[in-house]
C-alpha cells in the first residue's frame, strides 16, 4: 500500500516500518526529511508532480512510501470459532481510535475485529503505531457490506451487541455464546441498518454533563464486562 | 499561561481558545498563519527571537500566544466531601492522556482529579481540546507533593486504590465511601512511594499477548466498575 505526506513519511521511518518503496517529486526540497530516506533501505524514485497526484488521493507533499499491505484476515477465521467473541466497528474513521481499540481488543483476547472496506478507516501507519505491537495479535476482517455480514453472523448463532445511548444497563445484558460488539461511527453512532439488526443495546450509565465517552475507552468498558460475564 | 509553536497556534485560533496576547518573532514569515491570527481580537507585538527563547522553554517557531491560565480548584474543594470519588494522577506524560482522562471522570461523575506540579502534564491547549468540553464540569487540582497529598486524603479516611498488574481482581475491591483511584505513569507505572501507600491495588485480567492498555482505557474500566459498586 501506498503512505503519503511527510509526517507520515517520517513516522514510518521511526516506527521502523519496511518501506519498499520511495517515490519523490521531482526537486523534492525538504533536506531533513530526504536525508532520513536516504538512510532507507529502498529504492528512491523521482516523478512528476501530476504522476504523484495520480497515485494517491490526498495532500502527498511530495513524498509517498511504498510500504507492504497488511494482511487482512478472511471473516471465517474469525468467525469459525466455538463462543467467537468478535468486535465489529461499524465505519470508524479516525485511525488513533482504531489503534487503541486492537490494543483493547488484543488485552481482552477477543477472537477478531470486523471493519467496512468503504467510509471507515483502515489499517495504516498510524494504526499500526497507536496499536503499540498489538495488531500482529488480532485478526482484522474486511467486508465489503457490515449488514450483510451481520446478517451471516446472525444466522450462524451470533448475537449482536450494539453499543448506544438509548439501551439496556451494559452489565444486564448476556454476551454468552457467540457474540459480537458493535461500536458505532464517533460523530454519527450506529448506523440505522445496523441498529436494526442488533439483538441487544448496551448503555453505559453517565453520571456528567457532557456525557460521551471516547469509542476505545467506551468498547474498553463494555468488552471487559462482556469478558467477565462469560467467565 | 503562554502556549507557542505553529500548530499548537493554529489549533488555538481553530478551537476558539481565548487568545489575549500574540509575540510573534521579527520578520515572522508563515503567510498563512499571519493571516489567520491578524483576525484575532488580540494586539500583535513583535519580538527579537532571543527575547522569545526567554519566554519559553521549547520550539516556539516564531510564534507565542498568551491564552487565559487554566483555573485549578483547591485540594479542598475536591476531598471535604462525603464520599467524594477522586482520581489521582502519578506523574501522566501525555496531554491527549490526561484530556481523554478527563472526559473519562466527567462523565463517570467523579469528585475531582489530582495532579502533581512537577515532572507532569497540566492542562494546556491539547489538553482542553481533547476533553471535547469536559474540561469545563471537572475540578483538576495540582498538588506540590503527591505523597504528601496522600497521607492528608488517608488522614481524612479515604481509601486509595492503585491500578497496577501485581493486584487483586478490580471487581473484588471495595470502593465505597471516600476513595481515590492511581493512575500511573505510562511508561514506569506507579511511582514506589505511591505503591507503598495504596490500600488495595486493582488489576484488569488481560487475556491477550501484549497485555497492555492505554491509561485512559484502563482507568474508564476500573472507574466504572466503582461507579457500578458503590451504587
Amino acid at each position: 500500500m501506498y503512505v503519503y505526506g511527510r509526517n507520515v513519511a517520517l513516522e514510518t521511518i521511526n516506527n521502523k516500518i519496511e518501506i519498499k518503496k520511495i517515490i519523490l517529486q521531482e526537486h523534492f526540497k525538504d533536506d531533513k526529511l530526504l536525508s532520513q530516506l536516504k538512510r532507507v533501505p529502498a529504492p528512491i524514485i523521482y516523478k512528476k508532480k501530476y504522476e504523484l497526484d495520480k497515485m494517491v488521493n490526498g495532500l502527498h507533499q511530495g513524498v509517498i512510501l511504498q510500504v507492504p499491505d497488511y494482511e487482512y484476515a478472511s471473516l471465517d477465521e474469525i468467525i469459525d470459532k466455538e463462543n467467537a467473541l468478535v468486535v465489529i466497528l461499524d465505519h470508524l474513521e479516525d485511525p488513533h481510535n482504531l489503534g487503541a481499540i486492537i490494543r483493547t481488543c488484543e488485552a481482552a483476547g477477543v477472537d477478531g475485529i470486523i471493519i467496512p472496506k468503504d467510509r471507515s478507516v483502515s489499517v495504516n501507519p498510524t494504526v499500526i503505531k497507536v496499536s503499540t505491537g498489538a495488531i500482529d495479535y488480532v485478526k482484522i476482517a474486511q467486508v465489503t457490506n457490515l449488514n450483510n455480514t451481520i446478517r451471516t453472523m446472525k444466522e450462524n448463532g451470533f448475537w449482536i451487541v450494539g453499543t448506544d445511548m438509548q439501551g439496556e444497563n451494559y452489565s444486564d445484558i448476556d454476551y454468552s455464546g457467540k457474540c459480537a460488539i458493535v461500536v458505532g461511527n464517533e460523530g454519527k453512532g450506529l448506523s440505522r441498518m445496523v441498529l436494526e439488526s442488533c439483538d441487544f443495546i448496551a448503555s453505559i450509565p453517565m453520571n456528567g454533563k457532557t456525557n460521551s465517552l471516547n469509542a476505545s475507552v467506551a468498547l474498553g468498558i463494555v468488552l471487559f464486562e462482556a469478558v467477565k460475564l462469560r467467565k
